[in-house]
């Protein structure tokens, strides 16, 4: 068997143990012992390869391989150890893994870097344990604020402190951020069938998409099903199964990366006989191009005013999300393209569906993701997998690029 | 102030303190104190007012003016007592209420009637304490059987026959039926919108429509919203609304009597980000025709089984209530727009969109319905209310009948 992926399948093995759960998944949430378990053994396993490994103050670990000539020049690459509940073994620590054996397989066969390489093993990006997401890559670029996680609780009333304090960090003292990080590469699952489906074995992403997200109620009457006459009736379904089948309708015409979900529901009364009076319901919606995302929300808002006046509906539309799209850095993504040609692997052009830790760093750093299939696109879920073939490609995909962001004048 | 009026308006207070809640509502059930007292009440008022007043084994009550000239031909009206939790002060006692009203007036106006006039007070109609509906009807028809309640539990696991032995009655030991009921004529209260929305007082029922009732799940494939394309998705929650908006556009075509409501529904996971995997909920249909209802429900699932297959989503369609419409006797129809005329009360010929008594005495006896508005169509409800003087009207129009039934030659 091929070394590398024999290195890829132990890691994965030995690094899921720590919160591995019966059903074969990984509970590991951000400061809990499962995490401080995880992270602390990855800090010994850096040293043990020869990277220099530190924490930061609220638990970002590094580990460094110092550049020859250019030490101050460090490319950067990595993901999160935390996972949802019940989360899978490859979502966030697949990144981190792949980035250590990477640097370890560079070292090996390459010697010094002229530039530095570190891996970074984010403290958190889920959000699962406390209400807030990209805890590790917002504080590495200063912009986690002590006062938005002051009130945190999580679900057993631990308080975000007492448990940061518990685990032996603190928050950063100093909003000062790093100079020397020129590139960051985020090796990720997929979590969507696109891959699998074009039979790809690497994605080389090019965008990550916004997001906005509503909470829509439709008001009508509820009313007797027997002896309320069809034109008689403000029937608040029916609202809602014009506005779920024109809006995706018009998407479809629209196309890709276009997406919208309509993933949440509540019918009131919600009883056999009775002709429904309320309905509220969640709409998700996303795209790479900010603009288009724009245009699209703006038309569907309309659709769904038209659709509530025909039918004689109030209507509240409220947007409680709303994040922008983030574009990979160009140069970076040409650079991994060129890396995946030279060491003849095949890999398709895409976008990021899904949020991720990189599209923090986007915006201080030129940054890019290397994507490889999910299987059946299954994700934050125990079954979340990817063959072990695929995973050693993304990561060789990985090594192609960091050799050239780091070996390379 | 009108004699009758100021009659129809205090004996709904009187009957309505009876299990009476703070709401303004009652809730009085099968067997319970409140309908114990209920009918103990009413036998003691029947009597006060010259009526032969006895009770069946189950519980049915019976007030009787006995005929002069055809004693063995009995004409009947009345509804039921019981009510929903949390029920109205109109739907079922005021039939009741009116009948003996009607029988009282008669008596006082007319004298001896040649046939004999009843007002029957039955035991139950709702089906709210026990899974057992139209109790009372069923068993003056020889219809209900022991087996089918003798496992029924109440919510507070008091079974059906110590509910009914706790009142003072037992399961009938013969399923004999009267032969001397000529006519039935029930009023009631509309429970939807047409009179108030059409501005008439009484309703002259010619129909009780058929019922069909399906639960039907869908099942595609719960995936990621982000990352999963909108050709890639087998979306359940899309092919739902598809098959809503199409079956209520078709339905609308087709026009009155059809009613179809899709009135529950689940979504599976119903969660924000993930596109719905699975979807269950049902359809209430109903029409006066039997054969238009076949007609349709037989379109309804051809659209139900193409939107599935359209949508890749395997569907499962179980039929799990079907009632034949029942219609009402056109000669009793016609004698009551007769004596609705010659009282000059305007009426509306319609259906009924709601199950009654009458679709039970309709297989053995000549039965036909008066209703009165509903104000807003509500009902089963403490906010149930009619008009003082449409009810009056309606008390009107039995009186014109019973008058013509019992009266002439």
């Amino acid at each position: 068997m091929d070394e590398l992926q024999q290195q890829v399948e132990e890691n994965i093995l030995w690094l899921s143990s720590i919160g591995g759960t019966k059903s074969g998944g990984i509970t590991r949430l951000l400061y809990d012992d499962q995490w401080i378990t995880a992270q602390n053994n990855l800090k010994e396993h850096f040293e043990k390869i020869g990277l220099e490994a530190t924490y930061d103050e609220v638990g970002n670990l590094f580990g460094r391989l110092e550049g020859s000539k250019y030490p101050d020049e460090t490319i950067m690459s990595g993901s999160h150890i935390d996972t949802v509940v019940e989360g899978g073994k490859l979502d966030g620590q697949f990144g981190v893994i792949a980035a250590y054996l990477a640097l370890d397989y560079l070292k090996n066969n390459y010697g010094q870097p002229l530039r530095s390489l570190e891996v970074i093993s984010l403290a958190e990006e889920e959000g699962s344990r406390f209400p807030y997401a990209f805890w590790g890559s917002k504080n590495v670029w200063g912009l986690a604020k002590k006062e938005d996680v002051l009130d945190a609780k999580d679900i057993d009333g631990v308080s975000f402190s007492e448990a940061m304090n518990k685990a032996g960090f603190d928050f950063k003292q100093s909003t000062d951020r790093r100079t020397d990080i020129k590139s960051f590469v985020e090796l990720h699952i997929e979590q969507g069938n696109v891959l699998e489906t074009l039979e790809k074995s690497v994605g080389v992403v090019t965008d990550i998409v916004g997001q906005k997200r509503y909470t829509v109620t439709l008001t009508g009457e509820a009313n007797h099903a027997g002896t309320t006459p069809m034109n008689y009736r403000r029937d608040a379904v029916y609202g809602y199964s014009q506005i779920v089948s024109q809006t995706i309708d018009y998407a479809k015409t629209l196309g890709d990366p276009l997406v919208v979900t309509f993933g949440e529901m509540e019918i009131t009364p919600n009883t056999v006989n009775v002709v429904p009076g309320k309905v509220s319901f969640t709409i998700d919606c996303r795209h790479t191009n900010g603009q288009l995302l724009e245009l699209f929300t703006k038309d569907m808002e309309n659709i769904m005013r038209k659709v509530a006046k025909e039918n004689d509906l109030t209507i509240n539309i409220s947007l409680w999300m709303e994040e922008k799209p983030v574009p990979m850095n160009e140069s970076l993504v040409e650079v991994i393209k060129r890396a995946c040609s030279e060491a003849a692997l095949d890999y398709h052009i895409m976008h990021s569906g899904a949020g991720h830790d990189s599209q923090i760093f986007a915006s201080f750093v030129p940054t890019a993701m290397i994507f490889v299939p999910s299987i059946k696109g299954i994700s934050h879920n125990p079954a979340e997998d990817t063959t072990i073939c695929d995973l050693t490609k993304g990561v060789r995909a990985l090594i192609a690029t960091l050799y050239k962001l780091a070996y390379e004048e």
